[in-house]
Parts: structure tokens; C-alpha cells; sequence
């Protein structure tokens, strides 16, 4: 049966949990892990035997069988004694950078009760930044951890493309899926990241930084600002800092080519699932994956080049062992309940910022701590391939030195 | 809490029920009025006071205030003496001519029960098809009352556009919007009609019956094979009959044409509650607004000045008072639960019969009849702009001579 809402919670599903609806779960890591002690969520993009992959959509739940086995990553943490409390909210099959989900609520982002908590990587967000769990697993393909992690005020990572087996992760883009993760603090953030990437974090820092001067114009002069104080911290870190422009080629033109990769690979993935089903989504999801649909052979052949270019571009910034800082995102947590056509530019600027991740596979970590009136906003490093270990060591030296 | 449904029920919601989910109603008519005794049901797109008017969509309601009056059309059939006992399932903001409802299910076509019901007047054919209601209301903007009811074995009319007031229907596109409605036999149609049409039938019936060549030879050969001795039929009781193309610019120009304004209206319709709400909706309906929204000018130029031509191909060939008939569609009505993929060409040539309506605004008739494999499909009857009452008077006449 069908019940109408009432006036009051028109506009979208009015909950602000981080959890998937449904019963509570608690899935026991193994006893004396490194990780022990630890809670965390996972992202309803991963497996858990015995539970649906929402996939935050309905109809992918629907459609789709339960899961007989754990993903990689929620396995390797419950292997490392970390205990399971729940999966939460994503945008739908991972398509949304701001986290409102029609069908589930938008998660509250604690530190901006107003604003929206980023996505897709939503709920993950957001139950770390509420202290419900110390981690979380979400996933980035073209921001969906960097971006939460920025508006929620968190550390979170997305780790070189390709480095972390993705067995049990609803897929979107594969060229530019990846798995990554949250925590409140750095020590934590440490101790899963040593878990996750099966690697000791180094003892020496790198020795150059590189400050991307077009990242840093392209974002809101408060924002500037606001990280003018840690991008000294961090220079004075490392010891020295050079100004560069980070994509030469342009940030906007990266951008599309990474939209394109990414919507066209999206439409691959999902269009035998909505061939057959017909599923209900919300309207810019569904516009979101129609675009993926028309993008013509030319233009897809165009930003497989520009990739090629953009890959190019930071092997040549980073290949010396350097790290590069950006903002995370061009600006603090938007308002929740926006319209479609105000969020238009907020999408593609936030793109802007983000879509080296996904068109090169470098590795990147959001650092909290700077605020604009009170919001969150990151600062993000980034290093050449397989540095992830090194980003978490920077990171965990800044904290030491606030 | 979401309810994740078991495999049995995966592909669409499976209610074949008539009815929009909610309390029954039952709305009496008023004493002594000359359709006293009859029930009906009304598309939910018709406003109920009371009631919220779901248009197909949760979403719709859920955005929508509930109306404090009740629509012209179920206005009248109250003030004339049936009574209202249900609002009925439609395709989604009326944009689907098939009626596979993703939230509401497909309403059970009673003459084929493995088939779809055709849309978007689904719930209405369903009801009246399956004797739950005496005639009821929907709408016809691209076929949705001309297709069910050739799908269920049905008297539907699509009347001349502009002739009766749509205060309180849920509209779609404007310059191709009408009212009309179904019954099971051709004395309650009558009935009906003559309320809602506000005209006796006329005594006298045409004298010239126009074939047309190219809907026939557009339809399957069965459904030409099944459709040839209601020809007949229809040719000895108008007396003369001849050969001609619909048009000659093609079906499918047509077709073309009317979709490009279909189609453009229904963006500009739902655009500023799409902007806002960011609703769900099943995929093909967003494809279909956003296919909208992607209209050129030059385009819709184009199909406005094939509109003037089409008006003027029907003003030449029904000026003198003739009528035409053609297959209301090229096939009965299609299985259910098909692949968007394998449904785009069953809408496409659905549309090359329908398209003259919403393009020229002349009054049709579908009446039943005619069987494929046992699968109802109408014969269809067309006159000049104002021959509605004269189209009901020869489906009277046909239904007397069987």
C-alpha cells in the first residue's frame, strides 16, 4: 500500500542515518588483530554474505542475488580484527559526488547539519564523522571518498587504481574504481591504512612539494585561504614547496575527459541491469547514465588521449618522489535540498578538483582540519603510483605537528 | 524499513490491480441523471477532492497538494448521475503507452492475461475490461486511450482537442491533451458519450468511409486478416468506401513529428517539478523527458509545419464529412515484462498508428471486435475536427449489425 507523505517531508526521503535501513548487524573481527578493538562500516556497494548490496538503489537490491561471501576489503578488516556494525547509504550505484539519496535519505554530516555530507561515499561519511564506528569502507571513482572526507571534515583515501583487488565491490567505472576509507584521526587512520595496503608506512617523508597554483585559483577565495595555514604547515614539513599548475591542459578539460570515461564506462556497467528491469531511479541518475549512453566513439577516443596526457603530466610532477597539494574540493559542504539546476556548476566545479583521481590512478589523501564559517573543507596530497603509504605518512606527521 | 523483495517478484512491482493503492472509495452520483445505475472509475490523473492525484509517480504526490475539487470530467459523470468507485493506475505523469507501472504494477488486461494492458490509461481499460466499472475516464495525448482499449477489447474515444475542458487532469502536452474514455458495449459507450460530449448522436450516419492503405499495410498481416471482415462490416453500412494513404508523407514522418511535440510539451510540463524534487522515476520515463530536453529549435520548427500538413491531409480527406478507418494498433497487445531494448520498436510503431490524433486533433474511435490468437485489437474510425458524436453513432450502428 501506498501511504502519501505529508507536506513536510516532500522534497526528498527525510532520514539523515548513515545505515542502510533493515536489522542491525555486528560481525565479530578476529580476536588480537592489529585491528582490534576497531568498528567500522562498510559502504552498501560491498558484499556481506547473507545481506543484500543495496547498492543504494531499491531495484539493484531487487534485482540482484545476496551475496554468499564477504568483499575483499570488508574480509580483509574483519581479518584484521575489526568489527562490522553496519552498511550504509550510498548515492545510487555510486552516481552522486554530494550524497542525497532519494530512496534512503541524505546522511547527516555532523560537523554541517544542514549541508549535505558528500558522496557518493555518504553514510560511511557520515557514521565515522558521528563517532558511530572509528573507519569506514567507501569507494572513489571520480571523488566519492575525497569528497565526503572534505565536507565531513575527515581523513580518507584513495588509494592507486588498481592496487587493491575490488572482488565484492558493485563496479561502476572499472578503469577508475577504487576502494578507500575514513577515519576521525590520523593514528587510526594509520593503523587501517597499513591493513588495507598491506604495507609498513615509511620512515622518511618525501623531500619535495608541489603546490598546484590552478587547483588553488579554481577554488573559493575563502577556501584559499582557509588552507593558506596548512599548506605552510605541510611546506614546512617537507622542507621546501614549488608552485606549479597541476593539469597545464586545463582542470576543466581533464574533467571532461574524465566525465566521459567515467559516464560512458557507467553506462557499460549498468545498461544489461536496466535493459532488463526498467529500474526506478532518481531523475539526475537517470540523466547522469543516458549521457554515458550518447557519448559518441570521437569523444571517448578524445579523453582516452587526454588520460594519456593527464598520466604524463603527473609522472612528470611527481615521478621524483614529490607530493602535491590541492584543495579537496573548491569549496565547504553545499546546502542540502538544493535544485537540480543550482547543483549543475556544483557538480562539474567539484569534478574539476577531482578528476585526476580517476583519469591517472594516483594515489590521494584528504587531510581535515581547515573550516570556512565554521564547515570543513580538506586539503588533499597526492603521489606518483604506489605511493599510497607515503601520503598516509605525511599525513600522520601533520597531525603530530598541530 | 525497506523490504527487500524476494526473486519471485524482481522484475516490476507485481500488482495487477486496477486500482491506485488506498482506501476504497465510493463517490454516488447525483439521483435521476441520465447515466443513474452506472459506475466509473478515473485515470489518477483526473483530481478527486480528497484525494491526492498520484499521476503514476510517488513522487508526484508526494510534491503535489491534494485537490479541494474534482476534475470537468468526473464532475460531469457525477452530475449525471454515476457513481465513482476507484482511481486507477496510469503509466507515470502519463508518458508510456504500454502499462507496465514500476510503482504500481501492470493492471491486469483481462482478454490476455500474460500481455500488457497498453497505457497509459491502463487502470481505467483494466477495470472497465475486467467488468469492475460500468465506463471510465483517461487520458489520450500520444494513444493512451486508443491503445488500451484496443489491447483489452474495448470502446475507447479519443475526442476532438480543445473540445472538452480539462480543468483538473494532470496535463501532459498541451496542444495534444484530450479526455476520453472507455466502456465494453456500445450502448453504455453511447451513453456515456452523450454526457460527456453534451450532444445527442446524430441520426443520420456518414456517407463516405476512406481505407486507410498504408496503417493497414503498416499493421501485421494478422491483425490486417483479423481486421478485414469489420471492414466490411463497416463499408456495407456506410454504403462506398475507397483506398487512400493517411499520409503521404509517411508514418512515420508523422510519427516523427509528433513526438518531437509531444515529447518538447512534456519537458516544459514537468521540468520545474523535476528541477525542484530531483524525482525517482522509472529509467525510460527519464529517457523520455530527457530525449525532451534535448529537442532543437530547428526541430521542433520542422514538426510544427508537418503538423500543419498533417491538418491539412485530414481536413482534405474528412472535409466532406467522411470518416477513415484504420487498425487502432499494428499488433495486439505485447507480453509483459519485455526488455527496454526490446520494447523501443514496439513503441515506435504503436506511435506511427497513433500519431495523427495528438498531431491533427481529430476525434477516434477504437472498437473491438477483432481477435489475433484470441488477443483483442480495435478497428478505429476518424472524422473532422467535431464528428466525435457522429463516430459514436457508427460504432452503435456496427455493434447493432453484429
Amino acid at each position: 500500500m501506498t501511504s502519501y507523505a505529508t507536506a513536510t517531508d516532500r522534497r526528498v526521503h527525510p532520514s539523515t542515518a548513515p545505515f542502510v535501513p533493515g536489522p542491525q548487524i555486528r560481525i565479530e573481527g578476529r580476536a588480537n588483530g592489529p585491528l582490534a578493538g576497531l568498528t567500522f562500516a562498510a559502504k552498501d556497494l560491498f558484499d556481506v554474505a547473507g545481506l543484500p548490496t543495496g547498492g543504494g538503489n531499491h531495484d539493484w537490491a531487487r534485482w540482484h542475488p545476496v551475496p554468499d561471501k564477504y568483499a575483499w576489503a570488508v574480509q580483509t578488516l574483519l581479518n584484521a580484527g575489526a568489527t562490522l556494525i553496519g552498511k550504509t547509504i550510498t548515492d545510487e550505484v555510486s552516481l552522486g559526488i554530494l550524497g542525497e539519496n532519494a530512496f534512503d535519505g541524505t546522511p547527516l554530516n555532523p560537523k554541517a547539519p544542514d549541508h549535505v555530507p558528500g558522496g557518493s561515499s555518504s553514510g560511511s561519511a557520515s557514521a565515522v564523522a558521528s563517532g558511530l564506528c572509528d573507519t569506514a569502507l567507501g569507494t572513489d571513482t571520480g571523488g566519492s571518498v575525497r569528497v565526503p572526507a572534505s565536507f565531513c571534515g575527515l581523513y580518507g583515501i584513495r588509494p592507486t587504481h588498481g592496487r587493491l583487488p575490488l572482488d565484492g565491490m558493485l563496479p561502476q567505472a572499472p578503469s577508475s574504481d577504487t576502494t578507500g576509507w575514513f577515519a576521525r584521526d590520523a593514528m587510526t587512520f594509520a593503523r587501517v591504512s597499513h591493513v588495507m595496503l598491506g604495507e609498513d608506512l615509511p620512515q622518511e617523508l618525501p623531500k619535495k612539494l608541489v603546490i598546484a597554483v590552478d587547483a588553488f585559483g579554481f577554488a573559493d577565495d575563502d577556501v584559499q585561504a582557509a588552507l593558506k595555514p596548512v599548506v605552510s604547515r605541510l611546506t614546512h614539513l617537507i622542507g621546501q614547496s614549488r608552485e606549479e599548475s597541476m593539469a597545464p591542459q586545463g582542470l576543466s578539460v581533464w574533467a571532461r575527459a574524465q566525465r566521459t570515461l567515467q559516464t560512458a564506462e557507467a553506462w557499460e556497467t549498468f545498461r544489461p541491469w536496466i535493459d532488463a528491469m526498467n529500474p526506478r531511479m532518481a531523475f539526475v541518475v537517470a540523466r547522469n547514465l543516458i549521457a554515458g549512453s550518447q557519448i559518441s566513439a570521437a569523444e571517448r577516443a578524445w579523453a582516452g588521449l587526454m588520460r594519456m596526457e593527464a598520466r604524463a603530466r603527473l609522472t612528470h610532477l611527481l615521478g621524483d618522489g614529490a607530493i602535491l597539494c590541492l584543495p579537496t574540493t573548491p569549496f565547504p559542504a553545499p546546502t542540502k535540498g538544493q535544485a537540480i539546476s543550482a547543483l549543475n556548476i556544483v557538480r562539474d566545479r567539484i569534478t574539476c578538483l577531482a578528476a585526476h583521481g580517476g583519469l591517472t590512478g594516483v594515489p590521494q589523501v584528504s587531510i581535515p582540519g581547515a573550516t570556512v564559517n565554521g564547515l570543513p573543507v580538506g586539503l588533499s596530497i597526492v603521489g606518483g603510483h604506489g605511493q599510497d603509504a607515503m601520503l598516509v605518512a605525511v599525513a600522520k606527521a601533520m597531525e603530530a605537528m598541530s
